[in-house]
């Protein structure tokens, strides 16, 4: 058994954005000579998240509208009051996740037709951070 | 270490569909000869769930309205101008959680009294796959 | 490649609290003796919650107040017509997320600058538990 890690950086342009990953993870996985096991992809801040979910435009578009109506910007949260006017990204993450684990088979993620990984950042503009660990047999 | 790694197929009648697979997965995982770690159960479609929680008809209907109201099916998404009418299907699976993992100790699932696993099928009547990854010591 | 396992006991005062429990999860991480790998911290019952988010009294607020919106106390759920009155509960700690995998780097959890770990409480007032499970090289 062994372990392989290696962190993502990510500074967004726009507070908003989510990054398609799955290549980044191939590639760590690849780099990590780990051919069975499984590989966590988790956010080190707390206002974003990493999802898997469909690389559609127009399904990416949807998700942040809904996410706006379930968690709204600009609300009287408590948590400004330190100064701060970033709760509804933490509200964004929680309900998107802030980590998967991903199964690795026969030297690859082992991924549906479908799955994508992304990084979901809700509070950009800054540098920030998501750990790859991967743990299992060469 | 070894990892032992099946996966569970699913088509179901209906569109909407919650289905207990604790001992699908209790299966596997005495399959497997493991006797501590960790599996992981994952759905590999990304209009499904995989979810812990309660073993009882009346709040598994709860589940659904609940999801009906905070992710309602026919709005109007952008998703749906790909040609998709599932758009609901996605953030319900979102809502959910699409994977767990669970403890696995004296060669069994440890799992609390009320535990237990499901998978919740949001845009069904089409083969869906679920993995699940078995990590650790025999 | 080992695994050590320990549980958290809980019995809140209060139907509904947050408890803070990093330094109890990284208690059990150290006595492991595993220097790399992960911890699986996952409740056991399933109407509390295990999420990582920020050690700030105004967001625990927020976070409270967002729920009870989203999942609301006293509806005419049908999970109450088995005598319970906690459905709430069962919606409420699956918006939050029922569990975390934290990865371990160098002997100690890796985290980021401000993720701290949470159990939280939504029927509390009994007696509940928390598997934390390390596994990885020591």
């Amino acid at each position: 058994m062994r372990t392989f890690t290696e962190y993502l950086w990510f500074e967004t342009a726009k507070r908003l954005e989510f990054i398609r990953i799955t290549d980044d993870v191939a590639a760590i996985v690849r780099k990590s000579a780990i051919t069975d096991g499984m590989v966590l992809v988790s956010a080190m801040h707390i206002t974003s998240a990493v999802y898997v979910n469909d690389w559609e435009s127009g399904l990416i578009h949807d998700f942040q509208v809904w996410l706006e109506g379930l968690a709204p910007a600009g609300l009287d949260y408590r948590h400004h009051q330190t100064g701060e006017d970033n709760a509804d990204a933490h509200l964004k993450r929680t309900l998107m996740g802030h980590q998967v684990m991903l199964p690795i088979t026969d030297g690859a993620l082992d991924l549906g037709p479908w799955e994508q990984v992304f990084y979901a950042e809700f509070d950009g503009q800054r540098r920030k951070r998501v750990v790859v660990k991967v743990m299992g047999t060469p």
